[in-house]
């Protein structure tokens, strides 16, 4: 049946209320309009930050909406104006865009489009298509879209600017933690942390995001990488993964920064936060040596008080940074796709359990009680 | 007459007691010990750490102790095991030390030096040679070493590591700049920030070290230099240097952050923090540009509360970093005095008045309110 330019009929999860759950429901999606795209999704995993958009505490979210943001599919049709895509191609999308003609994506040294820095409060924003309407219709009522993405519906419109065409034969069971997960926590310690050879990392928060960046400091040749979460279930798979030490907050008797000091004779070269809050960041910096301590940043949580930081701790000789979808971009992230094909990394590990669509909700109690570390979502 | 090996009786300016003013006494200065070297100062002036290291808000400060970093002079003596330094060599000397042994002084990323970064208060230590006993004598009472330079006396005692061998026609009426204010700003700019041709950049504090970073900035090509203080007097001389605009957060009705944002339509590319202080560590970051926003912090103030920071504010690009004696160390630094031989910059602008050392307590006075940028000590 030949689906293109008529409104197409699917199963979705919708979040009608903040803190309730999904009710998975039967939803119209509208043909893409100019510059957009309408995917069919295959695969796709929750991620945190969805939890942020259906948050009560988030008081910028909109609802209803469908959230989902880390996924892969295969383009269905496409709007007037799209040239680099086609009906049948395999796609990851990604929650930044790329617009190719601001100053931000004619620099080499960021990942951020204008589409994306002006955003106020990004997680709640690409909430609407560019005309200011959303592509979802349930129960006559319009559906907010979610990062530019709306990964939770069995269709979905996405702007050109955020969609990643990868190789036909990639395996979209697989590939579609490459839309978050993975490339935060890899890229967050090869491209920003730039972790180098014989270098020792602590890597803070062990979720899909800190064990892809235990990944990437292994990949980089870190001859020292020191896990650490408050769940210690999560350390035999960081061990597998790379892991060299294993280290529980909640076990110890002292404050963690000061066991990696004595456990490295000053602090590690490279400390990644891949959990965020305000702990956490004091720890991330703390833990890093005089001289060089280099401390990235690729967590965020969303009532964070932040990180208070004296100037010494500064003029020592750290340096601090954020990281955002690890440093990539649509232009440069399929490259992972082709790395994962040449076996360069192993993302079965971060699958610990599949789930039908149908069973989000379960998929998102797993999550939050730390019991998954990433459920695929079949459709 | 020979004084190698002699006592040599002298003046100095002594704070026999916090928050008071310095006293021009007669001291003894004993001879070098093993790996230290007797210089004869003829050049110093008195930057802010001075007056950290006197005042009565320091509970570490060591007393009484012959202040003063910022200097130049001649070898008159020196100790057994120096080989670097002979009598008559011009020198330049460094708080910051070089043992050219440990893993800090063996890397390229850090101009520290294992023998700094263990001190737990840098300020009030390196109080004492590594003897553990002092070389200044006065009224009988020993006298405490001041930042391994003490520069506020006509003969003081360095360790041969914290020591710079200059060329022998450097003029040192301006290269004692280089021991601290000029190098400190100038790196922060090109070492440590690293500003790009054509750049933007902000520039907060215009004592010595904002004005080199200006230097810095427009050596380095920056195409607008913003300078910034609540002093205005400054302005005259921050613009002859290099800066376009000057701004004095005090005669601004919103945020000088929000000003400079809307001045360079989204943000500058680089600033430098020369003031110190929670509010300017605040408006540096704040400043700077979603994307590659980098914030090099040069300045802290002695009960700076620090800096509270989110984690969003780093993830939307910004790097930030401190810097120390603008990231040059002993071996590195004498470069900077044969460039200002070849004209490459001025320090003539630095110097703002000539007072003999027995009017130290004027130029401290002139410095405090802010009248001079820099007063000349002559011996």
């Amino acid at each position: 049946m030949d689906t293109k330019g008529k409104v197409i009929k699917c199963k979705a999860a919708i979040a009608w209320e903040a803190g309730k759950p999904l009710c998975i429901e039967e939803v119209e999606v509208a043909p893409p309009k100019a510059h957009e795209v309408r995917v069919k999704i295959i695969a796709a995993s929750v991620c945190h930050s969805d939890t942020y958009g259906i948050n009560p505490a988030l008081k910028e979210a909109h609802l209803p909406v469908i959230i989902g943001h880390e996924c892969a599919g295969i383009v269905e049709s496409v709007g007037p104006g799209v040239t680099n895509f086609k009906p049948g191609d395999k796609v990851i999308p990604l929650y930044l865009p790329r617009c190719r003609k601001c100053k931000f994506c004619q620099s080499p040294l960021t990942n951020f489009c204008t589409k994306f820095s002006e955003l106020k409060t990004p997680i709640t924003e690409q909430e609407l298509m560019d005309d200011k309407t959303s592509r979802f219709t349930c129960k006559g009522k319009s559906i907010y879209h979610f990062l530019g993405v709306s990964a939770f519906s069995q269709y979905t419109v996405i702007k050109d600017i955020n969609l990643v065409k990868i190789d036909d034969d990639a395996n979209l069971q697989r590939v579609f933690l490459i839309g978050c997960g993975f490339s935060t926590g890899y890229g967050a310690a090869i491209n920003d942390s730039k972790v180098t050879p014989g270098s020792t990392c602590a890597v803070f928060g062990l979720g899909a995001v800190g064990l892809s960046a235990i990944i990437g400091c292994k990949t980089a040749g870190a001859s020292r990488i020191i896990a650490i979460d408050i769940n210690s279930d999560k350390f035999a798979k960081a061990k597998a993964l790379g892991a060299t030490d294993c280290l529980n907050p909640k076990e110890l008797n002292k404050p963690v920064q000061d066991v990696i000091v004595e456990m490295t004779n000053g602090g590690v070269d490279f400390a990644i936060d891949c959990a965020g809050g305000s702990e956490v960041m004091k720890a991330t910096v703390e833990c890093t040596t005089v001289g060089w301590g280099s401390c990235t940043f690729a967590g965020a949580g969303l009532t964070d008080k932040g990180l208070t930081i004296s100037p010494v701790e500064l003029i020592i000789g750290r340096t601090l940074r954020g990281s955002s979808l690890g440093g990539w971009n649509v232009d440069t992230i399929s490259k992972l796709v082709s790395d994962y094909k040449k076996g360069k990394f192993d993302l079965d590990a971060l699958v610990t359990h599949t789930l039908p669509l149908e069973k989000i909700n379960e998929a998102l109690d797993l999550l939050k009680q730390g019991k998954s570390i990433r459920t695929l979502l079949t459709y």
